[in-house]
């Protein structure tokens, strides 16, 4: 964090009402598009993409000044791997995004007449989700790492074309985040995931992760060699 | 408004066209996508949705150098409120957006050869969709007032896209706007509202709104704590 | 034109380039869409909408800086009354419009192994639709003007986004444009429009074109009041 | 090459992770997209151009201060034949995106349980084809080349959207790239092609390359005449 950084309860702030609006709206968009598409997923994905990547864009457009807009315990502990956010913050931010993001799913299915406490049945397993996962998580860590090396004001229009694009070429539609991963287990619902596959999913992801942080402290690196 | 601002006259005006526009937009493309969708809502939605995105981005960046280009009640009650402009001004911006909104509505109308004068009789109604209101106008207006503060050359970018997501992860489908709310009470269309609904509607995106530039004033604030 | 505008050659040559790429996306991805899309016209619509407003970006970044990018008689009739193109140059601008244009539809038939000279049997005519070419053009033109003063570097955009939503919120679907007009009279496909409801359509685009230069000389004015 | 640049080393493996990145987006999406749109082929085009167009946004966006982000042989011959690369560097370039395309096309079949080694059997052949192909890459190309020149910054945006407008206007669907063509043969999906189309189409976008390049060095010249 630079010297002029907000002070930590403004970023927690931002972390929480970040997550909250963005899970709020990868799960309520994903009961729309379930709701009005005829049983065409397709379709259904169609509007589901679109709204993430949209809100992505507008989140971190908005709220990347005060605290980076990360809404995702990945991005937060790969900030604090490089030094670029103090541990402790990092735990305080993991807490909101998942306290808040948790609010968000439970605001949806409030906005649509649905019962507030549920549990996932959808399945989501197996070695080609995994290897979604990883992949997923992978690129959307080495977009924002790249981005923000060479051209910062992209950063919102990167992640959100990435997740736009995440959506569609993985198996597993890209969740690549924990938090959100944890939320979509408590909505049985279009974004849904069953809760005993969150848990190799979230190792999926911190492995892509991790990959990523790696791979682009050589590739962006200003050495010459 | 800044000291070499346009003369009320143009400002109004610039409010006038706008809501002309983006009132026909909004109700036309809802005509034009439930005409060709064989009764697919979602298809209908991804048509309505892209549509009244593109528009705002347009309006906003072609008109907001004149007036702000608010096009919405709420944005001039919270410019209003925060003493960006002047009380008697905001008066007069609403009263062009209510009427020039109205003249929108039946340019669609006019264009789709449909009658000119109806009133909608979609019920849009209860706890879930007034929640779904509330939180629709409470992200719009953050959106606003925080991209304003950090990146105000990205504002035509988040509003469009902040309504693009809204669209789809509230159940209300995101009126979000005092008078589209009373114009698409006039259109017994794809985007209309039964004129009963409006006032709650009103009740709820106001609401949000102030809830909203209370958040901004304490989360975009300067000040070190 | 600037001094230190390419030489009139160059020009042209945009104009020509731009106006066969144009047309023959709007042409070919009208086909393609049809032929996928299993007669849902919305579904057709979006594909023909994402791929127009997509080449219109990428036509008016690349060959603005030669040309301006018109590939539209109406834009460059408005230029040549505001005395930002010679008159003469606006003609040769528009019979390259016109020739490389339909040269460009006939690309589209040819990549599509249909038959070269057609001529579309779609009727497009009645007072809704007019009235829909004489609001699509004076939107389209408005829009130039007014981010031309303000913000030129989104002129791609605001340009490309405003006919995303024209597409959908007019009852004609939005030409705007005479020489695309009558290029699309000469295919048969979903783009087409019978030639003999070709010269009112190109009217009613005039007098909306006519409506927005009048009104942008004094809603974009510098003047105090 | 700027003297800048980094090194060879560093480049090639932005090249690699690129296309690999790329290639399995293009097929991955292309098998979600089939797999959701219950045949309607003009929905799974849908899908697959919202991937493709995404990702290239990112890509180019965190890959070109790197390497150019080319992920395509004609760009790397293009970019040789003018001078802005070295000859050996094309060649290591070339290799890399074959290899690594491949992968990524086999990284899609395993995220999508699907068998690695595949051979499509789609065919894609005939004059309306090549002429697309031909088309295609010469808009890529004369793209890239003046986007390059007057308006560096939106070179991710261009190219994007480039591709997304040719996915419908081509009757090809625009490979626009010999890499990917080989590697789209070795996946028998939606977005394959049979083994035996693939020289042509290479050898009519290497035919619109070069017809790109010799009408940039004229169209986009400085010289006043």
């Amino acid at each position: 964090m630079p010297p002029d950084a907000p002070p930590l309860g403004r970023r927690i702030a931002a972390e929480g009402i970040g997550s909250f609006l963005l899970f709020a709206c990868v799960i309520g968009s994903g009961i729309m598009a379930a709701n009005l598409s005829g049983g065409n997923d397709a379709i259904a994905l169609l509007g589901n993409t679109l709204a993430t990547g949209a809100i992505l864009f507008v989140l971190i457009t908005m709220l990347g000044p005060i605290s980076g807009a990360h809404m995702n315990p990945a991005v937060s502990l790969v900030a604090a791997s490089r030094g670029d956010l103090r541990w402790t913050d990092a735990g305080a931010y993991i807490l909101a995004q998942m306290a808040f993001g948790i609010l968000g799913a439970w605001a949806a299915h409030l906005m649509f007449d649905l019962p507030t406490l549920q549990l996932s049945v959808k399945a989501r397993t197996g070695l080609g989700q995994w290897t979604g996962e990883a992949v997923a998580t992978f690129g959307l860590i080495l977009t924002i790492l790249g981005t923000v090396k060479h051209r910062p004001q992209w950063v919102p229009a990167t992640v959100a074309l990435y997740i736009t694009a995440a959506y569609w070429f993985t198996s597993s539609t890209s969740f690549a985040n924990p938090a959100i991963t944890v939320a979509r287990s408590l909505s049985d619902t279009f974004a849904g995931i069953a809760p005993a596959d969150v848990p190799l999913f979230i190792v999926a992801q911190l492995i892509g992760a991790m990959a990523a942080a790696l791979t682009a402290k050589w590739l962006f690196s200003d050495r010459a060699a």
